[in-house]
């Protein structure tokens, strides 16, 4: 005991030179996941926090010696690591979760969701079925998400009241939807949106034209043109069924990624959700206009759309981030779930278990998710200048024991339950499970009454 | 208020010409899905359980009327259904979860598995890893399952100390393992065991001649007529791979079910694990020969075995259930997730969404599994006559909310963790998430004391 203690004070007093700096937050002692370039894992590590930033990720004895936090999360045997990026949601489609199971996507769409939508989208339900999700997303670890749904300066105050981070897309669509009568409308409203928060260190306005098999060229280049001239982010859907690339053909008399790229679509930063029905030329194209692509393995499964070439992407310098989709064609806003499935669906499709490592699931759910959305200066690893967007996870229920591996755990055997610290911006969002930005009780309340709204809508 | 007190007298009134039978225990006022034979749901219904068995499933009042319990369960908002029930694990194999990812099947067990297997496995070990894999069962809601692992009747004393109900196979192999050096020391074992558990209520034992690959025909063949001797079932891993296929036609000049056919193998009840690579004609000789197949997705998508053609097979008259496998290939062994892969799994490689609905997956967890294992009699849905094997499942999450369709949210958007209440034998195994059956603190200590042992013999 005494050699140890000795051994520590030696430790101490080589980098204590300095007085330590006063921080706002260190995690301490934790396995230190950091997703970084050299993809370190610090076991045990601590991080420490100041304000919206992380300052450092070292050892807990060289945390200790330099910083002295106001706060202290003890993580001993638990994982820390960087926040999930969800690259592709609707969130306020929690609110049409379980409804219209086991169709195909236009057969769910035209029947289902859109008339529902047409029937119930209001602002108050896209705050409501918005705080439903955000309550979901950082219960379960999700500290950044992609949204495009309607009304979506409602999305952004109500992420922006809760703390999480968001890059929200307003939806441009052809037909009257409840919050635009025409796509002008829209492109009005993202004006007005992308004003109010300008320059937001949480909220990244964005466009989000639905798809080339609901829009024509010019809209598609209206879409574009706005985008660029207010430097905001277009998100698209991006051949996501084979259905949506016969549509193409038929309307844009080409492919989807050509029509785009024939119409000098793409923004500085475009997010391609889906991006199934991709081939390789197309693969290489992507790359080369810089297009980020959201995988979404579980809806692409659920509603058999196929499997996206997340390898070939990969190979090629793509950068593929996961995403949930809505939480009605998945059915959760489960990040460890996405990451887990992306691994098992490319390991069955290429029938190669080397195709998507536990490795490279974490990194397409963390790192690789905020390069494909344009967010990795400020987010998707633990490196000191970023911005703190932190989760601790538990390993210590009988279903993770035991562990040999912390990654594999993570991705394999762990799930948004787990998390029990959810840290956005350096604000602490959940600690040890309980959500200290939102009430839940009234979230759940309210969801549960705007849920009859949609009950007598599908009637 | 007088007018519904005036009306529940009449309603009571009505069948009350009788006394209430005294019952041990009453689930009260749940959304109660059956999975019988005409897949009725009672919202609200309740069931009635004496000593072991369902007495009753019926509305509330009926029930009150009728029943009057020493113990209740109020499951007001709650599923309760009957357990879940894993066709195919090796449950001591928890201890090796996470060890050796991201690996075909044959380099997994050659390099990793077998290997440490040989170091590791004593009556200790399995009895620790057991435990261990019993807990989280009851956790998750599995209430039977389908074993084939080494020193079987430690197993077996471990699942009947805890209260599970388990179908066990002692494990028959061409190498020395652990707790044989031969196929006839195995044999021999598996005699003793099943002495030791003839006509117990919640152990049936059975025997796991592990594959075709690891076997030759003669002792294929003694395996087989022990089994018919004992009237025993046998379990057996069967096409998992197209390079099992590949070794079957080197070894037996067949393809796995033809020889097995060819030898008379098939006993009284025999379950196929995973049956992956598997044409029309073999389905048609297995509907024949009766063999239930034990569906393994997460398995088969994390190994890359390939997918079993479930369709097919249901088309066909082949009882199919679901298993997890063992959590060192899944990594868990939550039945949940089972029944969700299944059905995303078989939307994906069929493309077509209806492939397998929530309500067939639920199936295929419960009463298909049931008939696939031969207890169909005992166990699988909730019908006066069975044993009660019977969970409570909430529904109350953010990530539940809201609930359309309750089986939907079942298959779709529920996981173990949901489960609070798990009965077997109609006893109470876990009540609101408190098993009382194990020590779970002791349980995880002697894992991660275990798990030191497995790290040492893979270094």
């Amino acid at each position: 005991m005494a050699m140890r203690m000795l051994s520590i004070v030696l430790a101490l007093s080589a980098v204590s030179a300095q007085t330590p700096s006063a921080v706002s937050l260190i995690i301490t002692n934790g396995i230190v996941v950091t997703v970084d370039g050299t993809r370190r894992v610090l076991n045990p590590g601590s991080v420490a926090i100041n304000g919206t930033d992380i300052v450092a990720v070292d050892t807990p004895a060289a945390i200790a010696a330099r910083y002295k936090g106001a706060q202290t999360i003890d993580a001993t045997g638990k994982v820390v690591m960087p926040g999930l990026i969800n690259t592709h949601t609707h969130a306020a489609m929690v609110m049409y979760r379980g409804l219209g199971n086991d169709l195909n996507l236009m057969d769910w769409l035209q029947k289902y969701i859109f008339p529902a939508e047409g029937k119930t989208v209001s602002p108050e339900f896209v705050r409501i079925g918005t705080r439903l999700a955000v309550l979901e997303m950082i219960q379960s670890g999700t500290t950044t998400f992609c949204d495009m749904y309607y009304f979506e300066e409602e999305v952004a105050r109500v992420t922006k009241a809760a703390g999480l981070r968001g890059v929200l897309g307003q939806t441009v669509i052809e037909f009257p939807v409840p919050d635009a009568k025409t796509p002008a409308d829209a492109l009005r409203r993202t004006e007005a949106f992308a004003k109010e928060f300008a320059k937001d260190d949480l909220i990244t306005p964005s466009l989000a034209p639905h798809s080339v098999y609901t829009l024509d060229a010019k809209t598609l280049t209206a879409t574009s043109e706005l985008a660029k001239r207010l430097n905001i982010p277009i998100q698209i859907h991006l051949a996501e069924t084979q259905a949506e690339i016969g549509m193409s053909q038929e309307r844009h008399k080409m492919r989807p990624v050509a029509i785009l790229d024939a119409l000098k679509f793409w923004a500085p930063i475009t997010i391609g959700a889906h991006g199934v029905w991709i081939d390789d030329q197309e693969i290489a194209l992507l790359k080369q206009r810089n297009v980020g692509i959201s995988n979404n393995p579980e809806s692409n499964m659920k509603l058999s759309s196929g499997t996206a070439p997340v390898v070939a992407y990969r190979s090629a310098g793509v950068n593929v981030g996961l995403g949930t989709d809505g939480a009605a064609s998945n059915n959760d806003l489960d990040m460890f779930e996405a990451m887990r499935q992306a691994a098992f669906q490319q390991k069955l499709v290429t029938m190669d278990p080397t195709a998507i490592s536990a490795p490279e699931a974490l990194e397409m759910g963390t790192i690789a998710g905020a390069r494909a959305i344009g967010q990795q200066a400020r987010t998707g690893s633990l490196e000191a200048g970023k911005r703190a967007d932190v989760i601790v996870v538990s390993l210590a229920k009988p279903r993770q024991q035991p562990v040999f591996d912390p990654i594999s755990q993570i991705v394999y055997a762990s799930r948004g339950d787990d998390v029990e610290t959810t840290i956005v911006n350096g604000k602490v969002l959940m600690r040890d499970r309980k959500v200290l930005t939102m009430n839940e009780a009234s979230v759940l309340a309210d969801a549960r009454q705007a849920a009859d709204l949609v009950r007598k809508a599908v009637q």
